[in-house]
């Protein structure tokens, strides 16, 4: 199993933290989004212990939201002490009616609009981390008219190729993010930022990916960083106070994935990091990460009814259940690997049936995985899971084929509970007049 | 002007069916839909009108609801006197709480569940366009059990490659969708559908695929479907009363676009069925093609808001807006190309300004469409239009980084009303607990 909050039960059901997914399809319907509660809150004690040890007590993760973005995430996160990225003010709102403390919020975004930044503020942001110029103009104007100082971090790109997937490589020059070092243009934001009186420099962001499984990029991030904070003290005697290094540590979708050990990965980054700042004579600064789907993507799974086994001779076969790119879309938008094995029978060893998993969707698109092996007997009414869909499922569900997105279900110390309902067609027409 | 429904006034600013897109984006707030019900009406007329003398007045255009599914779109239908394609119980939701009359509507979808199919049964369903043999199994059971008679078609599959774009190509063999003529199922299930009691087979439906610009596609499927239907009948008395083409014909994104004259292709396929039906000795079935993106798709227009501008000098520059793969993924899905211009200042020539016209999500891959040539003064506050997008971007828009869903305006005899009001965040967490 990829995960080990996953095991298989004397029935042959996959379990998702000690409990029956066949049990929980039966009580909830399908398809069904399952979160492990408790691998959600370990994943972020590990995180955050790991940072206290490596960059002591200020150092904190926030919790990326948009990885999933609901109101008892936001919850857990205030139990567990954690920091938020927040990227909206919808993201804001949802925070804020958990009840979440939003002096620990941190904006991000390549885009707010003037309303968004005047929303945060009157709703008590902790932090901008501002993208661009006009967004300093933005902020200033409606911080001078609030009167008030508003503390902001300035995302840079530092120029870093993580080797990722395109669309989640953000720490390049060449990105809608940041402003990068390499042209000059962080050095001019940070001297025009120090310039406005309502604003509070208080440190630098960088993002240099998503599904990061190789250390180094946040060792050669982090050295771009402190260098650039260096020069910035020499030249304009600017002190930093925080970096926030974005991001967090890859998780496994697939068997061949490899496993991280998160703390120790942070430990390297935390040494290296401490030593670069004695010899550039720097403080050190509060460290921050910004773990999003390394916090909640394996703690969860999808469970779909299996509809039609369709065998073409000559062709393929396709296994089609009753969600797809509408809950899921990440197949269809970047081709991303999966682990999908039948929960009703978990322990089937005659998997000679390579098929494609398709959607419900009238798109022929709508895949959820291609290349599959499932048992030969594969058939209408089989429980399917697909696994590790805890980050950028529910967030970027929709409402395609006019298909309500499915409820999750949270499990905690072995209870289950709805943490979103299922939708209903009504609400779907909600807003149509 | 792509469409004829576009022009520009004497203050140099974009209208759509005569209306001032400033003034709308002024009233109703940005991002925003904004729908021409003048030009969908006028192409419903123009299938209709080019379906009856090409086939007689039992043909009939199928609106695609698929394409963009609210309860205004379902209206306009009814009034044309078109009938529906929908393709799950949440477009059958929202057409019957528009008023529309069900039995005029077919249901497609490669994977009915059989709550699906009792809904759409006990709502008075006209068509069941069948994908497969456990779905013929499930009406069959579930039409019994009501004690009902229950007309359907058969989706087959003739082996066309369109050569679109293969997430818009059904019409191939190896497809989700529809059961091969090629490799005799087609055939199997025509004499298993006939068999069943509770079912009424009274036809044939094939999707060669979407954004079609070639007539001879629909030439060459209605030819093999005809030869299938003659087989049918000789070999089991098979009489077909519905012949669906499926699709509709392409649109247009850009200006290198071919301009479709769809009467005159209508005409031509009518010309080559009616011949060959002759020579077949088969009676003219009634014949249903259903257009959606072809309805609607350049009947709209999306407006934005300009925030941030970002040149990087070396690289590429950013234009940033208030929407974005939340309101139009298809960029981010299929790369689709689309044009892009400032909506105030539509008549601007000095566009030196090659950028990437970004969104506001946070993702790299949140982009709306790459080098597109703006004015080089474009700025924070500009109105940005992205045309032909009345297809397949409100209907696939999601929720991801909690961003509301925008509305959509509605034009009619230079009137303009509200057909779906903006999502309020509220609406985004109604369903959290």
């Amino acid at each position: 199993m990829i995960c080990e909050n996953l095991s298989v039960n004397e029935k042959g059901h996959l379990c998702i933290g000690g409990r029956d997914t066949v049990e929980l399809a039966e009580k909830y319907g399908t398809p069904l989004y399952v979160f492990d509660e408790d691998r959600i809150r370990a994943r972020c004690r590990t995180y955050q212990a790991a940072l206290h040890e490596a960059f002591g007590d200020k150092a904190c993760a926030l919790y990326a939201g948009k990885a999933a973005s609901f109101r008892a995430m936001y919850r857990i996160m205030k139990d567990e002490g954690m920091g938020v990225d927040v990227v909206s003010s919808g993201e804001i709102y949802t925070a804020l009616s958990a009840g979440f403390p939003l002096e620990k919020a941190y904006f991000h975004s390549n885009n707010k609009t003037d309303a968004d930044i005047a929303y945060a503020m009157e709703n008590g942001i902790g932090y901008f981390v501002v993208d661009n110029r006009e967004e300093l103009d933005a902020i200033e104007a409606i911080a001078s008219e609030k009167g008030i100082r508003q503390k902001i971090l300035l995302r840079l790109t530092p120029g870093i190729d993580p080797h990722t997937y395109a669309a989640v490589a953000t720490g390049k020059v060449d990105s809608k993010f940041g402003s990068a070092i390499e042209t000059g243009q962080a050095e001019e934001m940070t001297v025009y930022a120090q310039s406005l009186s309502a604003l509070d420099l208080v440190g630098f962001h960088c993002h240099v990916g998503s599904q990061v499984f190789d250390s180094d990029v946040f060792l050669r991030a982090a050295a771009i960083m402190l260098n650039f904070a260096a020069k910035m003290k020499e030249k304009y005697g600017f002190v930093l106070r925080e970096l926030d290094l974005g991001g967090g540590y890859g998780v496994r979708y697939l068997d061949s994935d490899p496993e991280i050990d998160i703390a120790e990965n942070i430990r390297t980054v935390g040494a290296a990091v401490v030593a670069q700042c004695k010899a550039l004579g720097l403080e050190l600064p509060a460290v921050r990460m910004e773990p999003g789907r390394s916090i909640v993507a394996d703690a969860a799974l999808t469970l779909y009814t299996v509809g039609t086994v369709k065998r073409i001779p000559g062709y393929k076969n396709y296994v089609s259940v009753d969600g797809g790119m509408t809950d899921n879309p990440r197949y269809a938008l970047y081709g991303s690997s999966y682990t999908v094995l039948l929960a009703n029978r978990a322990n089937d060893t005659g998997k000679t049936f390579r098929a494609t998993v398709a959607g419900r969707c009238c798109e022929s698109g709508d895949l959820l995985q291609e290349n599959v092996e499932l048992p030969n007997d594969t058939h209408r009414g089989d429980l399917l899971a697909v696994l590790t869909t805890g980050a950028y499922n529910y967030s970027m569900a929709s409402n395609y084929n006019r298909i309500p997105r499915p409820p999750i279900v949270m499990l905690r110390d072995g209870e289950d509970r709805l943490a979103v309902r299922r939708e209903s067609f009504a609400d779907i027409c909600r807003n149509d007049l």
